[in-house]
């Protein structure tokens, strides 16, 4: 079984997953490391790097008794000396599951599909699954059933996330530029699940009764030169602490002060940020636990 | 002790590797992981990437309880800072075993001399004896004293396997392009270990009586100046599901379609290539596990 | 607690520190590896490299049961995608332990001041204590309160044996040229520790007295267009065998053969630099054991 985007799980599977999660990250608190993957080894596959995906999912191998292979663009070519397909017949071979930060969402299809071993997306162009657990575990952890307002653009993080909150019955507003909105087919599926986020052009109004501002980056890691036609883009969506009023802030991180957040806001209590990017090692923990028992 | 080619061990000594690894992939699959290497550290020096070695290697030292600490060519210079028998005495001093993956034989040969803990070669420009084991782990596998065809360059994969092949009694002909034969040395070698191959420009020839066509790239990383000359002096040995019949086919890996092999060869069912790809991982740790006790 | 330099511990600390490490070394080599920070992460922050730091760290973590995270230059940029601050807490977030090997000291304090996690200096441009350890730890084991002379340049690995050596009331003189000398500020802290070491520009003046002779690379790494500068200004201070006579060599390595020692000089018996090095791995494994308990 792969987790390939949020809703490769079925609804009461995403629970699951959750409860898992929790249950690990009081668990870790209170004994320690365990040995329930004992042996067994994660190969990750970054064609881009990443601190927090890095370190969350090493870390939670080692805290789960197990290692992570970390394979970078020096050490892997997924486009380079032979296909896809070969690297993922080989790497099934050798461990036990195959973690995977790449650009194109097809990559991970195709390593899903003959790795023989579960895959899990770590982000791709089109979805970032773990980030909306770790936001889902967040949420729990911080609300009981709030209202969520997504600023800024419609993303890989906004559109895995979008999915959990269907699936998880969030009441979700997504609040982009035009231009810049989730993509139809993610709204589609939204909906399917459960129920597809109200959409609007407004920040101001998608924020006026959440209990939260979620946001992140306008310009990822390799869009720089799409910079200055963004900034102005999203003239008005940048989180100030006038904005964001009493509301808890999230945000998955790297932030970049001056452009979707203030300093001063991303520094305030209001950020709830770092529990945010700790939860990344828990959620991906009782996914790792939870996947190796569906085998 | 090291290993840096095949003929480091006796004929007895090979079997014993060959019998442990066996032994230990049975054991893997019924009882997982053991603490055989507990706390035990291999230094991985590679000159140049290597999934495969990479990952089997790392994933073997934590199946056996250790841990593999990755050098690669931007963490450590065997010609830069500092002489390659400094770099042996400095890691001989922390780890338990070097697993070397250069271009310059010679280079493996200094560090075995300087570092005082078992050195094993994972790919020399000479010699690819960690391959040779995997290979004939899998010709006993799936054969009972086959006939094996090598067709293609006398590469340094051909040449520990040749050496190999005179160890283990196997009947072995390599089939080359004029000028890209097998080394007079080792062939010499392999004539004082038992036989030394029989030797054709003929591979359909050599495939006559074969069980298993074993193949490898006609052009390896770092060659691909040269790739024009020799894709002409190769013209008739890519193995064609004509050529192959239904003989089984071995390749170490990567493999490029169009060149040595046809798409359809390689995804057949006579391919075992994955079989064999995946008895690095139970060759190396049957080594290593081997290499512990002579210490 | 942080371990920025060495007298961030104080004098019983710095005593501790040692004991523990002794007791650790002599506990692995009689029984291996323990469980002391069994499921434990350290992350490992390289600015640039080093074999000898990265691979003591990594395999230290192993040998206590827990596992070290490289990243590279390549993998996080401390002055790139987000401020220090931000990689300090996210950090912390994940892992048990931080190391920075980092070029600006002033990183290193902020790490420290974010992290919430002990953060360990593993080498900036002011400072170098963890080799501090190793050289107080081979000092104690080969000798019984020798006289030491540190002929080279007045450095960062200088700086911290100046603390180190004033805590543990050696007896040190320090030869450099003129204008290459420790850092003011250094020696005045060595005076409120203990004593400040003597100072000359002459090497056979630092030396006549001595048992140990310490000294380390001119030209380091990032610095070679320094380097016609630096030869012409340590004329003299090479160690030759006439100018070592009967005396232990130290040296923190890589060595510059023709630089500031001869090859004859680190291939003779007095070289207890291979010691010296493997005392990295005890003394850092007794630092994050001890760390580990102030908590």
């Amino acid at each position: 079984m792969n987790f390939l985007d949020v809703d490769d799980l079925t609804t009461g599977e995403l629970a699951a997953v959750l409860d898992r999660a929790a249950a690990i990250k009081t668990d870790y608190r209170e004994d320690g490391a365990t040995d329930l993957l004992d042996g067994q080894t994660l190969g990750m596959i970054f064609e881009k790097p990443s601190t927090r995906t890095r370190v969350s999912f090493e870390t939670g191998m080692t805290q789960l008794g197990g290692h992570a292979v970390f394979l970078g663009p020096d050490d892997i070519g997924l486009h380079g000396r032979e296909p896809v397909k070969d690297i993922a017949r080989a790497l099934g071979r050798y461990v036990d599951f195959v973690m995977a930060r790449v650009y194109d969402h097809a990559d991970v299809v195709e390593l899903g599909e003959y790795a023989e071993v579960p895959v899990i997306n770590a982000l791709t162009d089109d979805a970032h699954p773990c980030q909306t657990l770790a936001d889902l575990l967040t949420i729990r952890e911080h609300f009981d059933d709030p209202t969520v307002a997504w600023v800024g653009d419609g993303n890989n993080v906004c559109q895995s996330f979008v999915l959990g909150a269907a699936m998880s019955g969030l009441d979700l507003t997504v609040a982009t530029p035009e231009g810049y909105g989730v993509d139809e087919g993610v709204l589609e599926r939204a909906e399917g699940l459960g129920t597809a986020p109200a959409t609007t052009t407004d920040p101001e109004a998608a924020i006026a009764d959440a209990d939260v501002v979620y946001t992140d980056v306008w310009v990822s890691m390799g869009q720089e030169d799409e910079r200055a036609e963004k900034l102005a883009a999203f003239e008005g969506f940048q989180i100030t602490p006038e904005l964001l009023g009493d509301r808890a802030l999230m945000h998955c991180l790297p932030a970049h002060r001056g452009e979707e957040v203030t300093d001063a806001v991303i520094e305030s209590d209001n950020a709830i940020v770092w529990d945010q990017a700790e939860n990344r090692l828990h959620a991906q923990k009782g996914l790792l636990a939870w996947l190796a028992e569906q085998e």
